[in-house]
C-alpha cells in the first residue's frame, strides 16, 4: 500500500477513537495521550498528526459531519422521496448517529470561545441547509407552489432537527424513533399536500 | 442583613462570573481559581461552597435555567396570549439570552459522560414543556379542537426553539431577531388558525 493510503487509515481510526472518548467519559477524557494508548501507538505517532486536543477534536468533527453526509446519501439512494426517512438518517437513532451527535455536543462546548471552531459550525450547518434545499427543489413528491420557498423550508427542517437530536441524546427513553420521525409528520404532510380546493 | 441572604448573593454572583468566563473563553477557563479572582476573593471562600468546576457549572447552569423561567414569566405577565412574544423571550435574542445559550452549550459538552447532568438536562427539558403545554392550554388564541394536542404542540415548539437557539447562536449574522421569531410563525399561525367552519 502506498503511504498516504496509510496515514488515511490511521487519521480515520483517530477519528473514531475521539468519538469513542468523548462518548464514554467526555471531552476531558480527549487527549493525546489517551489516544495513543486506545491506538496502541506511541504518543509521538499521534502527536506526528495531532498536536492538540483541539485538533483532535476539529478532525473528529470534521469526519463525523462526513460520515453524517454519508449516511444522509445512503438514505437518498434507497429512496430520494422519502422526505421522513432521509431525516431519520441524522436523527439519533441508531448508535453510529448518537455518537455523532455527542461528538457535536463536545464541538459546541468548545466552539463557544474559539473563532474557527465556530466558522466550521457555521460552515457545516449552511452546507446541510444547502443539500436539504438542493433535493426539496428536486423532490417529487413536493407540489411546485413549495418549491419556490425551499430556502425556507430547509432552514426550519434542520432547526427542527437539531432539537429534536440534543433532546434525545440526552433522554433516549421518552424519544424512541417513532417520536424522533413524528417530529417532522406534521411539517412534511403540510409540505407534501396539494393545493386546497375550495370545494371538499 | 441576615447570613443567609449574603450567602444567597454570593451564589448569585458565582453564577454571573462563571457565565461570564463561558461567554469570553469557554468552559476551559472556569477554574475554582479564575472565579475567586473575577470576585475579588480569596479561593479559599469560593472553594467552601463550590470544590471544583463541575460544581461551579451546575450552579451556573440551574441560576441561567432560573433566568429564562424568569424571562418567560415577564413575558407573559406583559400579555400572556402573545404566543411569538413568549418564545422570543428564550431565544438568543437579547445578550444576556445569548449568554444563558451559551452556558447550555457547555453544560451539554459535560453531561454527555455525567449521569447528574444529563439528568438535570431531562428535568429541564421536562418543566418547560410542561410549562409551555400548561399555558397552551390556557390561551385563549387556541381554538378548543387544539387544546387536545398541547403536549405534542409543546414538545414541537421547544424543539424547534432548541435548533434555532444553537444554529442563532453561533451564526448571529445569519439569525436576525426577526428571522428567529419567523421560524415558529407557521406553526402558530397554524396553531391559532380557527376550523374551516367558524363556530363562533
Amino acid at each position: 500500500m502506498p503511504k498516504y493510503v496509510d496515514h488515511d487509515l490511521q487519521r480515520q481510526e483517530v477519528a473514531e477513537i475521539v468519538a469513542t472518548l468523548i462518548a464514554r467519559a467526555g471531552i476531558e477524557s480527549v487527549t493525546v495521550r489517551a489516544v495513543a494508548q486506545e491506538a496502541g501507538v506511541s504518543t509521538a505517532v499521534v502527536s506526528h498528526y495531532f498536536a492538540s486536543k483541539r485538533e483532535l477534536l476539529l478532525h473528529c468533527y470534521r469526519a463525523t459531519a462526513a460520515r453524517a453526509t454519508a449516511r444522509v446519501q445512503a438514505a437518498m439512494a434507497v429512496d430520494d422521496s422519502n422526505l421522513e426517512a432521509v431525516l431519520a438518517a441524522l436523527l439519533p437513532i441508531r448508535a453510529d448517529a448518537r455518537r455523532d451527535w455527542l461528538v457535536w455536543f463536545a464541538f459546541w462546548g468548545m466552539a463557544i470561545a474559539d473563532p474557527e471552531f465556530s466558522k466550521h459550525q457555521r460552515m457545516e450547518v449552511k452546507k446541510a441547509r444547502k443539500t436539504f434545499a438542493t433535493w426539496l427543489g428536486n423532490n417529487p413528491r413536493l407540489p411546485t407552489r413549495r418549491k419556490r420557498h425551499v430556502e425556507r423550508i430547509a432552514r426550519q427542517l434542520l432547526t427542527l432537527l437539531m432539537g429534536t437530536a440534543i433532546e434525545a441524546a440526552f433522554d433516549p427513553a421518552d424519544w424512541p424513533a417513532t417520536r424522533q420521525r413524528a417530529q417532522f409528520a406534521s411539517i412534511l404532510s403540510e409540505l407534501t399536500t396539494p393545493a386546497p380546493r375550495r370545494s371538499r
